[in-house]
């Protein structure tokens, strides 16, 4: 069963293929009355927008995003009115390629095969709704949940790129906004500069791992067991495309901790407990604790590479096949902007749930 | 907002608490017909059940099942017939011992202070909620789940213990059961023995790593988006206690790899393509490949430990807290056949969304 | 697909049949340091209770209620702890008797026969979870929501037996509660009597009309469009066993009306506007409107009978059958307590879920 | 909460204002490989366009859907992907008249009132969200959902406008398209002219009940408790503008009726059981029967009218309001084709989850 909603009171459906008229979404549950512009929606897709380095793909979107419901002009500005705000962005470079050679063949690591056994047919076109795409409309659902819990701050960072990491001394969100990797140690921006240069020179691709940081989360939102956020912020950043892997906090080094190393200790402060440390991730069972929420995921290497591979064609032949086209090198580059809208979506929707429940 | 119910057609809603009357679930939506007693639950009961080694709480508990609906006998013997089945797992040693000591305290790295900010009260009885009891519910539910999708085998076993892995070249599955680890390396079992033994003589506690693995899971269960296969065992795993980090296939290890590394090549096989490899763990783009789903996790260790911790107070007081009382020295053991009992209600409900929507 | 959950943010999750081990339900969501005891779900349930005039079924049921997960003894006595509560009632009088007249025919008016189309398997010992019993789990997950909105007064009263309405000018509240009909109308219950006497022992059974009145239900509750208040009751209602039709307001009257006569006219009051009729029930765009929100359901007569019907058995050849046993010659007695726990659960979830979009 | 999606496995979001950009729907869980072009959506949606006859608002909108995503061309046409299907269609008669006499006045029956109750803001232009314009989206869902059941016929026809009630020895399926009131009753259509003329010259505006039938609906649709097949068919319905009651089958009549008389007899039939008569209106125990599925529900007259009310303005004072501008006279005759769509739409969703539970 298809499922393209996500979210219980902040409810985001997305729609659109990568070669489709359009692609979007629908934000349902918005509180009434919060400022939006597309201008504000239209600030977080450009951070995500493909062609702006030579490290993304040169696809060439507008990606420009138009309200079709959902807000009304007051003396005010522009707000929602608590209707369902849908979101709009209109594909316009659906290049009108061949696609003979990835038709009838099962690209290795793509979702060719994947979607062609579960519905027996598969939309080939830039990869259909398995296109990194279609996360433009999450990315636009999220800065309309950022507004929806406007104190607290989502951001994220590209920490490795294959196997080298940051150097967390170096650490500087600043820097993020500098080089067009989304890498906070500057240092390491220079090294990934060269690095990922060799690599999209020789055709390949490469993996990476991404922290989001999320602050000013108070104590108390999420839930027990199946309402964790913990478990919520899993399912939305492993629904990611490329995301193979997500951890909270120390994540698998937890699995090589002691409980004295391990357990965040206490201490009285002024406005509840000040914890020692944040080996939880700011999550508790399931509820936030009121620390920073620190989550982690690994994107894998765009399978989309010029190098030839073995694969089958839907006849069930043997073949090769190599991706001509554009490709993101490092795909997890791009994969920051849309990890803060999911972080985003999920803490809205629990906002939302936990004044719900417990007023 | 709590919310106590995952799946979409195969949904199980769980209740109960450590120290309440009974815990238990309802399964709704299995398929009618099915055959089920309470011994084939009781047989998947069993094995999560404390007490029976050293290595997990001394806590005795019968967890005796009794199924009070859904089922009913036929010439076949008793089957499912479509109807909610309600199991019950009546508490038998709530031992009435004095909990003045963590009344009053939040322990850390437990959601004590996390239960009291969200909910402005909290169960302290054995932890209430948030105790791994609990996991007795979706262990019945997944001994359902089985009987839902017979030909698909799910088996889980502990792959690391703190900071030692096992060797994959020893993996046998008939270990699993001959050692109190679920661990499918022999030597490394021999080793875990006294590794834990020191462990929990000195009052401390580890972290563990399980891997489970589906196998004949056949192609196209999953869905794109948020309908995502890996996505929904991500929040399954990150929803039991204690989880910090899930990964599906390569994992984290896939951040590290260049593309051709880590894309499985196909070649053709009797029934559909033969992948030579599987660092995607059986699903690409949220849909099963045919391969063996394989997920991992990371346990980290019990937070009630004898060592004394810093922790305040609900006035607001500093103070110190050690956790006298039962416990697991390593909760990742016995969190192997709750993992098994997720998977198998994950995949349940996607054979089940799956036919409805493809028939 | 089988659903037996109902509500969003308070979600009730039924499960039992009329001859299994227990029935009962799961309600989540409900909020934290509420005070609920057993003894008042208990009395909601005395209500329902069949046996208790020889109008209704004389199977003898304790209906005893357990709470068994979800409250905690506090100073302030028992509250709810904000987990799922889990409320079993075991069943005591499943009469052994032989089935064997029912179990290969299909009783006419009856879920028998769609069972079986549905399932391939039917319960058919006192009507499997098709039966009237399964609503006392209903009426006991009601009592809950009325703890939740404690300013809101839900009460129902029947108004129609068969072709004979009650006089509306006679309706007094008191006298609900002082005839075996809940019949608001003293001189028409005594009517009642002898009425249903007649029908009662020819044998046969009878329709009823119930009205469920929902006062100081606060303006703004309910949503546009799928989320309407009315939509909800309706839905909340017509799964009530044997109900046909639902109405609000002035229901398949307004279809007579004009729109002069319709609307409700307004006027200024202290707390907000005041309308001077209230044709609408309460409800206006899906939303509450300050006024008392008014429902009205149809119940066909049970089809539980001592006449003999045509009809044909499992093998597909034709026959007659009675039905001996314990029936309602009025089932629509009994749905008066029930219709009351459904509109409390249906209110105590739009309030929740104001509560969360709105704050 | 603001919930604008009905459905589980056949799922329709909608959104839109009257006076916004646009409207439209996403469909998300349709079947893959269904034959699916916008001429077919265009045709529903023809019937639905207002200023079609004098009988309806003399509003202009081309109606015009566009498909924005979930189908592709293929050799057999296009046809359904499996993903999610957004359908929008653009408002272009947005005049931009002066809204001044209804921006600070509550029109009386309207939902004015109640949506600035609940959100604290409304978009009085055109109705906002209330608009019977929202129902432009449904009707285009409800022309995927059939083509999904394609044997099942869905068909509406008006049977009663104001008090006057169609004979329905008259009943011709064929004159529902040959008269501007849906009306099967080719005589009564005549007098619904003169009669609508009468009251739409006046200013006025009167109320009508609509009936579905639905056929070739296979027995075993549906489910026990809180998935009955009315339950949804009665909430969809309600969920339509201006709907106050929905009956199935008998309806109401059905509370009149003694047990003998209500139910329906069986005999043999070469395919199942054949049923005697249909006062169960396909349904019994929430499950089909195989018979005809028969829906009515009440519509009650617009409350625009040319007749000045009493009523009160956002500042709290008592004023007069009369509504100018383009309204339908009898807005039940454009509920005909919107209430074949929720039909069509449940009927497909219970097809679904059905085949997912039952294979």
């Amino acid at each position: 069963m298809s499922f393209n909603t996500f979210g219980h009171m902040f409810r985001v459906t997305t729609f659109g293929e990568s070669h489709g008229v359009a692609l979007g979404c629908v934000v349902d549950g918005c509180p009434p009355r919060i400022p939006l512009t597309a201008a504000e929606i239209q600030r977080d897709l450009d951070r995500r927008k493909p062609g702006q380095s030579r490290f993304t793909t040169q696809r060439q979107e507008a990606d420009q995003v138009k309200i079709l419901s959902g807000v009304m002009e007051t003396e005010r500005g522009q707000v929602t009115t608590g209707t369902p705000i849908a979101l709009m962005i209109e594909n316009t470079d659906q290049r009108s390629k061949d696609y003979s050679d990835i038709k009838d063949k099962y690209r290795p690591g793509h979702a060719d095969y994947t979607y062609e056994a579960k519905y027996g047919i598969r939309d080939y076109r830039g990869g259909g709704r398995s296109s990194a795409r279609e996360t433009a409309a999450r990315v636009a659902a999220g800065a309309v949940a950022r507004k929806v819990i406007p104190d607290v701050k989502v951001r994220a960072a590209l920490v490795q790129m294959g196997p080298h990491k940051i150097d967390r001394a170096n650490w500087n969100w600043d820097d993020v906004t500098r080089n067009p990797f989304f890498c906070p140690d500057a240092t390491k921006a220079a090294f990934f500069e060269e690095y990922l240069d060799e690599i999209r020179k020789s055709g390949s691709s490469i993996g990476a791992v991404i922290e989001v940081v999320a602050e000013n989360v108070p104590a108390g939102w999420g839930a027990p067991i199946y309402g964790k956020l913990d478990s919520d912020l899993a399912a939305a950043l492993m629904s990611i495309n490329a995301v193979k892997g997500v951890e909270i906090g120390a994540g698998f080094g937890a699995a090589e901790l002691r409980g004295e190393d391990n357990a965040d200790e206490m201490r009285a402060g002024n406005n509840g407990p000040v914890f020692l440390s944040n080996h939880a991730g700011g999550i508790l069972g399931g509820i936030s604790t009121g620390q920073a929420v620190v989550a982690r995921f690994a994107v894998k290497p765009t399978s989309s590479i010029l190098t030839p591979r073995k694969t089958v064609d839907r006849a069930g032949g043997e073949t090769d096949i190599l991706t001509k086209g554009r490709h993101d090198p490092c795909v997890g580059i791009r994969a920051v902007p849309v990890a803060e809208a999911m972080v985003a979506c999920v803490l809205a929707d629990h906002f939302l749930r936990h004044r719900g429940q417990n007023g």
